[in-house]
């Protein structure tokens, strides 16, 4: 099949016309880290696990290659969802499992953001918030942090529809205790979103917040504590009402067959799960205490990565140092961020080779 | 952890008080076709392919459990786009990747659907784009068709934003020629989407159309045609512009790694994909005509499915006696469609059971 070379003319007239909404046209897309195809990188720029997923994901999904895949799976994910309720103690019917907590987050600002609805996130915080934002055509209120990360009071003060808050909250890991984020649910009128992506390598959770507080929305993912980013699997936590709206907003078969697998043999294995969080943690704080020692400024993280702001060279040139040797770390060319560098908790090979090649072009 | 008993004036206050956007409080979500988690079932109710998916997707997929789980996916699918471009030969960035065919016509209506946005279907059709709508708060138009399922002058003559037609169109399984489909692109200034889902069991498509028609949107699933409603992969073909516009509001992992590793493979094996094909198609038109013997009205489909009105027992009757013997077909519980039974083409055996319990229960 051919197809027909524009003019120049033609070109012309379809700038004139898009088929958009205004708001996408004008808004630009979230951009992922870099993801290189080939092997061979020391790969610490987008937080995921350094150890595979547990020998007891790879023996169910080998198990469930087969004819049950020409099959629709499960629409709401039942089974999934029976272990995630039995895990936190909670009722079936409180959870929602999505394609990624990327999903669920997509579910929530499909459900609560109206055009001009008023949608509150703190700043610096996951750059996917105010994307989501802008494709339901809501106003966003991005409200500072101070300049270690902490909360001001204005965050309390919000009154917005929607509330989406990190915790931990990247890029700096820092962890909110309980008392503060129960602060803001009460003080909000609105829905609270507490996205606890990272909070499997954190000290501790809010999910006892959920008996007290219906506007609040838990999320979380198996992609990074679990090991399965590939696989794409999140979900929330929420009240009975809450998860049984935000049913109606998903697509039917959301979750394939073999990330539902996945998902439930990993769960069931608490014993590698708890291995390899302790081990992150740890290397966690070894990373922090080497890089403070060649005087980079290190954040307290509760997350499996750390926030640096290096002392003598600039953030950009030793990214780009790291680059050429293969190691990448996550770098944020804005005006506000150029001054850090987020780096994923690596294994300890992984963590050895970036602190080499840190000490060789940190002076 | 314990979650305490809600009162009746605790209720009362939560029904008072809504979260959710007014549309999504109101509207009713898709139903999908059950899918019971048993075996034993003579499952013709989702037009799922009774085939397997080919060997070697059981053999790719094999060979992708490990590590690389731990991993995010390539964010765009890149080498799938690249295999479908191949197979259609156009460009790489004509093509996106979904999540199912569902999640590209989410992508759609999120796309070009804003609050108040006139979107216009074909009554009846496919029956997810009405949520679609109603999700984005948008003004649906639906269009009747006629008895005979074909289109109205009135299809012609919308100018809506959006216009979802489904081709072949369930649940009647009709296909509209292609003709027809290119005066739709012509007469209409919005973007025309042709959901090609079951195209592959049908005589002809619509991809050449591409070239001249720039307000074009064609979207297909290998969950049909490749046997993979298990794995989720859908896709859409549109001019550079529709995709990098659809781009932006896609989810960034939004397909995970074996569902991509499925979906190459599938693409790769097309004797055993033509072979099925023929089978299907083969058979469609036996179930047809034996289904016509007995006296009951049958639609000409083009797709894996047959519309048939029984002549003597209702519809209804005619689906709960089947459901007593375990052999599960779609039964429309509304006044314009209780009348028909939509039946998937199975498997020879499959096919062989239905026309044998139709035949007991049906004078």
């Amino acid at each position: 099949m051919r197809f027909r070379t524009r003019t120049n003319h033609e070109r012309h007239l379809r700038i004139m016309k898009s088929y958009f909404r205004k708001n996408i046209e004008r808004m630009i897309g979230y951009i992922p880290g870099i993801q290189p195809e080939n092997a061979g990188w020391v790969k610490l720029n987008t937080n995921e696990n350094p150890y595979p997923p547990s020998p007891r994901v790879i023996d169910a999904l080998r198990g469930a290659l087969g004819d049950r895949l020409r099959l629709y799976p499960p629409p709401t994910s039942d089974r999934l969802r029976e272990k995630i309720a039995q895990f936190f103690s909670i009722e079936r019917d409180m959870v929602i499992v999505g394609n990624g907590s990327d999903e669920i987050l997509t579910i929530i600002a499909r459900s609560f953001l109206g055009e001009g609805t008023e949608v509150a996130m703190v700043e610096p915080t996951y750059s996917l918030y105010p994307v989501l934002a802008d494709i339901q055509d809501a106003a966003k209120n991005k409200i500072a942090l101070n300049d270690d990360f902490t909360l001001t009071d204005e965050v309390f003060a919000t009154d917005a529809a929607l509330l989406l808050i990190s915790n931990p909250n990247p890029p700096s890991g820092i962890l909110y205790g309980r008392d503060e984020m129960e602060r803001l649910c009460t003080t909000t009128d609105g829905i609270v979103v507490i996205d606890e992506a990272y909070v499997d390598f954190a000290d501790c959770d809010c999910v006892p917040l959920l008996a007290d507080h219906e506007n609040l929305i838990i999320t979380r993912t198996l992609s990074k504590s679990y090991s399965l980013a590939g696989m794409r699997v999140g979900f929330a936590l929420a009240s009975r009402e809450i998860i049984e709206g935000m049913m109606k907003v998903k697509d039917s078969y959301n979750v394939n067959i073999l990330s539902q697998t996945a998902a439930v043999a990993a769960l069931e294995d608490q014993d590698y799960f708890r291995k390899n969080i302790a081990r992150i943690r740890e290397d966690r704080e070894y990373l922090s205490s080497q890089l403070r020692e060649i005087g980079f400024e290190v954040f307290p993280s509760q997350a499996n990565f750390i926030l640096v702001s290096p002392s003598e060279k600039s953030a950009r040139e030793i990214y780009e140092s790291l680059l050429q040797e293969k190691i990448l770390v996550r770098f944020f060319d804005s005006d506000n961020m150029n001054r850090y560098l987020r780096i994923t908790v690596g294994s300890k090979e992984e963590n050895r080779k970036l602190l080499d090649a840190v000490k060789r072009h940190a002076g």
